[in-house]
């Protein structure tokens, strides 16, 4: 809060409630998220009597975000995860499915249309790292299989890398779309992931240099599980005694998606046993 | 506000805080912004409970805004001008100059090194449109004229497109830099201004037709005026009883802007006479 003139502040109230009245033929919702959006915005740079160069520089900040995002590079996604806005959002929509596997955010580095692969695939693309063999079981709030579900994985390679960061390869690696038998389950082999930077040399990279914090993510594998009838699954499972669980720069991590991944007898490869809760899609109000 | 449970609410919080607490380490300045941005977006999720679906649509209009931003063509100034960001960041920055003639929004269409005009010159370019004589004058607080000021002016043609949204045109028209004499003056011809729409076939365009807003403005003429020892000045001269200055789309009219622009005696021509009054630049606290 600054020490503002009072004729200021009233200037101010005039031009906010004025922008807040052009919104006021909008249909219903819409009427609702810009008005509030416009009376946050106002307040903010009001509040903080936010200067003409900060303002430039944060029309700069989102035009080198546009430029920089491509089908492959989505900045604003960034942006939004580190700022925490996709977890809240997140939470907002996992609030509606208690009963069901938590969810976590989607991501940068979700591709439509993933390769088809059968069960007991090899994803890594004959990358190296750990071995890891993961039995997947996706069931109803019941317990009860849910068969014919569609299971999307995708994940970083062992030094932190996604397959759309990596022009070398051919094709999509580590990642795929697997569909569950009449057992509810899935199984296919991996690589251990890796903690990994989210892409920081682009101006949401330049926002956390320039306020402190490092761009690690906790070590995580992505899923996304569709079925008839189901609320979609968007989640990631984190890797126990992983780095950055406290400090996850998108704020994704939750306790009940912190799974071990541990060595099998033999000691030759890992193991990842989960099942999945997915909540009825009546039980979703949206 | 939406009847969420409490539980949300709480886990919301909690997130909150974290991210919050993650620019803990920003140095003064910018923990404050980033922080209290923060808080106010956080707010604006939570108190409209908003959607994934309305978040994905969100992410997807800043990268189709991101993407249609060229050198010439600004949506994110656009967008904060509609939202009336824009004038806010003004009316704050104006505050430090009462006295001084009141400034308004730079607008997208500003282009860096104007060509450099003699005294006298036209500015239309030969364009078709209704002939104005301005004569302007610059003074300081107490109106003792300011020689050598720098006075970038620009405008839109009759049809309200200003030069670099016509790409048959061959260099900048409509546009110029002159410099007052020692009597603090500068003279120029150009034509009448019309009300225009703000360029309406982007992601703000597309706002502002969902919202049942209008994207017009009401016919001006842009100044930018600097000078040594003085606060750079950009405004708008709004013409007195011209369309819009009730409802301008980017909220840029102030009363002591709208000027008449009357015809001369053999009423051939409009004349524009008016003194811009600008502050001392150590009576600017930024």
């Amino acid at each position: 809060m600054t020490d503002l003139p009072e004729e200021t502040r009233e200037a101010v109230d005039v031009l906010t409630a004025e922008v807040v009245a052009s919104f006021d033929d909008a249909p219903d919702r819409l009427r609702q998220l810009t008005q509030d959006l416009v009376r946050h915005l106002h307040a903010f740079v009001l509040d903080n009597d936010v200067t003409q160069e900060e303002w430039r520089f944060a029309i700069d900040f989102l035009t080198r975000a546009g430029h920089i995002t491509t089908d492959v590079r989505q900045e604003f996604i960034l942006l939004s995860d580190t700022l925490g806005v996709s977890s809240l959002v997140d939470i907002l929509s996992n609030s509606r499915t208690p009963e069901s596997t938590p969810s976590a955010v989607l991501g940068p580095f979700y591709v439509e249309g993933p390769p088809e692969l059968p069960d007991g695939a090899d994803i890594s693309g004959g990358l190296e790292g750990e071995p890891v063999q993961a039995r997947i079981a996706v069931t109803d709030t019941a317990g009860r299989p849910v068969a014919d579900a569609v299971v999307d994985v995708w994940q970083s390679n062992q030094d932190g890398f996604y397959d759309v960061q990596l022009p070398d390869l051919d094709g999509p690696v580590l990642r795929g779309r697997l569909r569950t038998d009449d057992a509810g389950r899935i199984t296919f082999t991996t690589i251990l992931p890796s903690p990994y930077p989210i892409p920081d040399d682009g101006p949401v990279g330049q926002m956390l240099a320039a306020t402190g914090r490092h761009p690690m993510r906790a070590p995580h594998v992505h899923f996304m599980i569709a079925a008839e009838g189901k609320h979609t699954l968007i989640t990631q499972l984190f890797v126990e005694g992983g780095e950055y669980l406290d400090s996850d720069t998108v704020f994704g991590v939750k306790e009940p998606i912190i799974v071990p991944f541990p060595a099998d007898g033999s000691g030759t490869y890992r193991t990842l046993d989960f099942t999945f809760v997915l909540a009825d899609a009546d039980r979703s109000s949206r």
